[in-house]
């Protein structure tokens, strides 16, 4: 399998940190979103909503969206499950995942500040709007798990939750804010004590 | 079970369709998102997010983001099924649905549009915003269905992605776009001639 990404991107992290649970080996092609890259006739030929990450499986189909393929990886490589078995568990996982992938991170992404930017936002502005929306998604999602067991984001094994959770406070970091959700950071020593996530996770900007 | 929605919401339209579909019988209790209900204490008890829609299930657990609720409903009532059976088509079905999900939707709610306008921009600067996500992103799933069988999304039955993109195409209507996507039209056809989509609609602007 061929991971399509960037080393920065906190949707290709993701991505890494699943296969890296499943133990699955990959061939990773960094596309450098700074300059473009990913807006190329070729990249748009694979990916046509021009985004990383992208999965390419053997077979030469390519998988897009990091959820749908995180989805894809349990559903033909079942053990270690990122998802439980209790259809109200497995809900749960999703909406926190969710929480992250719809209502944190399209609104933080490089292409919606440079949006921003382009309607006359300067940076500053640019700065407050990243904190206020992953400051209110993070705290949403602390509060979605704070009656959850530990260590993981649901209990003793990582989860779809947790592989959308971590790079977000990762990115949260990357944009100087200082995360202070006790749930959410015991979660993330949780999971960088873990070879999968400690391998996945970008360099830190610091 | 217990829809908390509003009837303008595209969000609530896709898990209503996915009830329907199914053939569930639910209650629903509308929130007015414009007189701020989804934010009252009450509200948020239930759903930290603040957002719609949330499905009360029997028990009394509440489920919240729409993706997250609809694969639900597809865990325990598995007939008529929203995914295919095979695991490369699975990830397609659910990176189209996340592609309006992830990139349209988060973008052109009404949450975001007050932000927007918050931070300075006009009226004629939303209505741009908006347009330009809508469009770049209903032409990317055109893309990613150009060569996927009809009437549906992919083929002869609804799946997660026609619960999704057409919602998706009833606010891009709402927000006084002209919809020109061949595929996508004929997909909303289809969906529209089911009794479960013609219900799960809200009534339109016009």
């Amino acid at each position: 399998m061929k991971l399509h990404g960037f080393l920065s991107s906190s949707a290709a992290y993701r991505v890494r940190a699943a296969l890296y649970l499943k133990g699955l080996s990959f061939e990773e092609v960094d596309h450098d979103l700074f300059a473009g890259e990913q807006n190329s006739p070729e990249y748009l030929a694979m990916n046509p909503q021009g985004l990383v990450p992208a999965l390419e499986i053997d077979g030469g189909q390519v998988l897009t969206q990091s959820m749908a393929i995180c989805e894809y990886l349990d559903d033909v490589c079942p053990k270690p499950a990122l998802l439980p078995a209790d259809p109200v568990l497995r809900a749960k996982v999703r909406a926190v995942a969710l929480a992250v992938a719809c209502e944190i991170h399209p609104l933080q992404n490089r292409m919606t500040l440079l949006r921003l930017r382009g309607f006359g936002l300067d940076k500053a502005q640019v700065s407050a709007w990243t904190h206020q929306i992953i400051g209110r998604g993070l705290a949403a999602c602390e509060i979605m798990l704070s009656s959850e067991p530990g260590p993981f984001c649901f209990g003793a094994t990582p989860t779809l939750a947790d592989i959308f959770v971590v790079p977000q406070i990762h990115n949260a970091r990357r944009y100087g804010m200082t995360p202070a959700w006790p749930k959410l950071l015991a979660v993330e020593d949780a999971c960088l004590a873990l070879d999968a996530f400690a391998r996945a996770r970008p360099p830190s900007a610091s």
